[in-house]
């Protein structure tokens, strides 16, 4: 049984990205004796008509001052699929980098999960609906509402997917899929 | 005349870029009196094994030693185009956002050109051969051999492109091609 995923260990804090250029959710939740509460969440912007060295200058400071103040243990993000638009992916793709930057530059390590991996965690369905996914987010966090905007929501649900999954079997490092031969 | 390019100061060092996650290419670049010579180039690297944030760590790092070293007061890289390849696009641009933001950190701005700008710069031909391109480095720089590897030679037509159009016309701010709207 060597694959199985090791218990999460008590009073673990995750950080969630979801990444972009002019706004990128984040969600800080707290997993601790098999529950999970948020701790913090929001979105980091950027402004569109700031150069874009600027832009990542403001993400970074925004995502460092977001990692100080929460101090998590792991961060999780969502995989980026661009086949229809490969020059708003390659934009995104720009700030991700950043924000794992500094989760590198902190030594946390990034995890990273497919859509359908975080729809599978969080409805126990792979192709469930944005509506169900948003309703389990409330639901397991045990928030009045949904969080606003779907960015925030976005960030919360793959924290929530790194805190069922443990950084086991579903969890691969972002390694795993991008890190080879380039 | 106001969209005549200004002809470009005294003594600027350009620093070209071409990004890569493995293997990021650099190239320094002095102009002065009409003229440029290579200051500095090489290649930045990170190992393939190790985990992604870590990887844009050690080329974080390595960017800082490049732009504490040299001190450019431009930074120019080429556009990217992965319509072949969209998940290695995407593990570039990870990397290409970690350059720019160290450019911006830095405070310096960042310049982008399209292939085929670079080429027109370099050999007076958009549609030039990557051979006659190297050549032309090769003689603008009055080096003794062509930079290798291909990351390094292309970083220092990069700068030198920017050097050409000196920032003006040709030149666009990233911004002008990805900030809108993402």
């Amino acid at each position: 049984m060597k694959d199985k995923a090791p218990p999460a260990a008590p009073g673990k804090v995750i950080l969630g990205i979801d990444p972009g250029l002019a706004r990128m959710g984040y969600g800080v939740i707290l997993q601790r004796e098999g529950r999970c509460r948020a701790l913090d969440y929001g979105t980091m912007t950027s402004a569109a008509r700031a150069p874009v060295e600027k832009r990542l200058v403001d993400l970074f400071e925004q995502m460092r001052a977001v990692l100080k103040k929460n101090k998590p243990d792991a961060v999780a993000l969502e995989e980026l699929f661009f086949s229809k638009n490969v020059k708003t992916g390659m934009a995104v793709s720009q700030a991700r980098g950043v924000a794992v930057l500094a989760a590198g530059l902190a030594g946390l390590p990034v995890y990273e999960y497919r859509p359908v991996e975080v729809k599978q965690a969080i409805t126990g369905y792979g192709q469930a609906e944005k509506q169900q996914v948003q309703k389990m987010v409330k639901l397991l966090l045990g928030l009045s509402e949904v969080p606003k905007p779907d960015d925030t929501e976005d960030a919360l649900a793959v924290a929530l997917t790194h805190a069922q999954v443990g950084g086991g079997t579903l969890a691969r490092m972002i390694q795993a899929n991008q890190g080879r031969g380039f």
